[in-house]
């Protein structure tokens, strides 16, 4: 086929079919209150029988209960209702939790959720990480236990963990490369690290692929196919979301954006921090350089939270009326837009959205690099916000955990769909 | 679901269950000669019924016939047999046919193939269309009619068209936008005008959209999930499959790489020619401006054969030696790696693919990109060179005038795996 030319190793058979049904059931009945049979019948299209055989399965795994009519004895027009009160079923949305947990080098953000995708508790540590890996998953354990304690939740009732870090992840290990704001990093195996005290899958994804999944699944770009997620803070990359499915590319290094050489700049290996030409140019180091002194393709700092800082105050002074800052961040729109040029020309998405410490200076950013983009593309793009801020990472993370979940439960079924 | 985060709008049933067995069937008589139905149910792992029932399916829609097994009265030993010959069931490749067309400014070529994608046969026009959209359509018509006629097949046995032009495809009409190399172009209404006289349906697609899928199918790209295919020519422009799927882009332009600014070069509006920076400095005229006069943003000619065959003779003067022409390949090849870092960078995909009339300088030019690409990308990037040369757009076609035919033929089912 043309445009799904996978092959066809799915076989029709009476187990699929079940699946499929019961993944129509489940959708259901997690978005819904506690329902009757008839009604879900209605509301998949399904036969009652059907829907039956679905609803028992599931209330079999755990995942749903049957429950009573409440006030029973009456039907809906107030008069006595003669025979037994109705049976209706309900999602167990407390049945099981799961942990979404953003690791950076500045903080760590560990997000429980229960399985209907609602945040239950969140535990947030600040810090800066710069020694060891050991160090880093130390925090990380501590964090996760005061986060089941405070919410009072067992860590068996934990059914999956995904965890975003920066840098390049191997999938079957969870070792993450490239992550030079995380010394040491390289040397944690994340998945076998923190499964050992879980006992639960640990899923480990590239934190700004986490962040464009988080978007598209409740912030500004639900139901969007084709998102790109722009994370612009000390560095800058990009996470992509292709056609409704997360792109990782050959090797896992897709949307690497700060390495991108728009102004014919010097070899990407040329800096002794790691950062690319992009990051360099439009990197929160590069503007507070452009307020002051004239910009270069040399920054060679990495320590990622102090430049935010200052980048932050150089967006407050330029809209405060200050000549040189306004200039500066005027500046770096042009670079940035040069560089999200290459990527709307390439994959002409249905939109771009900016994340990171940088983006929070907000519209009159947004006005500037549009302004600039304007002659650079062929079709006026789509620009937006992150709505997510710095929880991005950490949503995606519970969302990538819910869906190991999902697939646990229905392994053949077509996906199921995003809880609203 | 993080990674399939589309809705399942599909209804676990008994005629989808039908469906996808019936693709499997579908799959194993297409692929191999007459087969008996105990042949059939061992290559599809379905049991006998379902494949007697998909069987008869399918020769009641014309796809499969039956036949007696030749040799009939010995066994495959050689002994005489007892009884009647046992049934076997065969595609009816010749049942239909499909074309597909490559329509541009210097040829029209139109393939003729079967159900299994065998090309029956071809026909090629080579001619310089700048005159009126109806005077490419009537080349076009008479081209289809010759080709009929050769082949001596009826024009009520093509089930599918497809063509394949430059420029932006609006999907419902398959009129065209922005392709400068054919004037007056953007007036015809392909669908309309082709299925007029053809009584198919005719699909319009871009023509390096359909050259990616050509490559995937049966060029060097066989069963790549994520492959770019770089058309280089007079112009330059990418078809992308990422994932198995055809990207085109929200407003199908996806691929636009000839208006990447890899030096900071000024707006992409800037040529009277409608060429973008990159094709101002790496399309044939730059090949030949670059082995002659110093090479400059501006070479604004949009004929493309003549330019072709400069860029051809360069190629050919460095392969004998010429020092100018060796140090203008390299130049262009060093551009050209800025333009594809930036694609290699934000895409990582499996295998780029360079076709058009410039990458007939093959390996030599091969190698001096990848030199250049090597300080410029992370990873080491997979580069061929196109196997189906100028037949790949209307190969491309022919796939997607199959696809079109078995989406009828089996709607709801798993896509069909590609023809080997």
């Amino acid at each position: 086929m043309s445009e799904d030319a996978g092959p066809a190793e799915v076989t029709g058979s009476p187990a699929l079919l079940r699946e499929i049904n019961c993944a129509k059931v489940f959708t259901a009945l997690r978005g819904g209150p506690a329902q009757r049979l008839t009604e879900l019948s209605a509301r998949t299209g399904l036969s009652r029988p059907t829907v039956a055989q679905a609803v028992t399965q599931l209330v079999e795994g755990g995942w749903a209960e049957y429950a009573e009519e409440t006030g029973a004895g009456e039907t809906a027009a107030g008069r006595p209702r003669i025979g037994r009160p109705a049976r209706l079923v309900r999602f167990r949305g407390r049945a099981g939790y799961v942990l979404g947990i953003d690791i950076g080098p500045h903080k760590i953000l560990a997000v429980l959720a229960d399985l209907t995708g609602d945040v239950v508790a969140k535990r947030r540590r600040d810090d800066h990480f710069a020694g060891s890996g050991e160090e880093v998953l130390t925090a990380v354990r501590q964090t996760i236990t005061d986060l089941l304690n405070t919410a009072r939740v067992r860590r068996e009732d934990v059914w999956s963990v995904a965890v975003g870090t920066p840098g390049i992840v191997e999938e079957r290990t969870g070792a993450v490369r490239m992550a030079p704001s995380l010394p040491g990093w390289h040397r944690i195996r994340l998945t076998g690290a923190l499964g050992r005290s879980l006992r639960c899958p640990v899923h480990v994804e590239n934190d700004v692929n986490l962040a464009v999944l988080a978007e598209r699944w409740r912030g500004v770009a639900v139901g969007v196919h084709t998102v790109v997620f722009v994370q612009w803070g000390a560095r800058i990359g990009a996470g992509l979301i292709i056609g409704d499915r997360l792109h990782r590319g050959a090797g896992g290094m897709a949307g690497e954006i700060g390495y991108l050489s728009v102004f014919g700049e010097a070899d990407i290996d040329s800096d002794a921090a790691g950062l690319g030409p992009l990051e360099r140019l439009v990197g929160a180091a590069a503007i507070s350089s452009a307020a002051g002194s004239p910009p270069g393709p040399a920054a060679p700092r990495v320590d990622r939270r102090p430049e935010e800082l200052d980048a932050a105050a150089v967006f407050a002074a330029a809209r405060d009326g200050d000549a040189a800052a306004a200039a500066a961040v005027d500046t770096v729109a042009q670079r940035l837009a040069r560089g999200l040029s290459a990527l709307l020309l390439l994959l002409d998405p249905d939109m771009v959205v900016l994340g990171g410490g940088v983006s929070a200076a907000g519209e009159p950013l947004l006005a500037a690099i549009r302004r600039h983009l304007c002659p650079l593309t062929l079709t006026e793009p789509v620009l937006a916000l992150s709505s997510l801020g710095d929880e991005a990472t950490a949503l995606g993370a519970v969302r990538t955990a819910l869906s190991d979940v999902e697939r646990r439960l229905l392994p053949r079924a077509t996906p199921i769909p995003d809880v609203p």
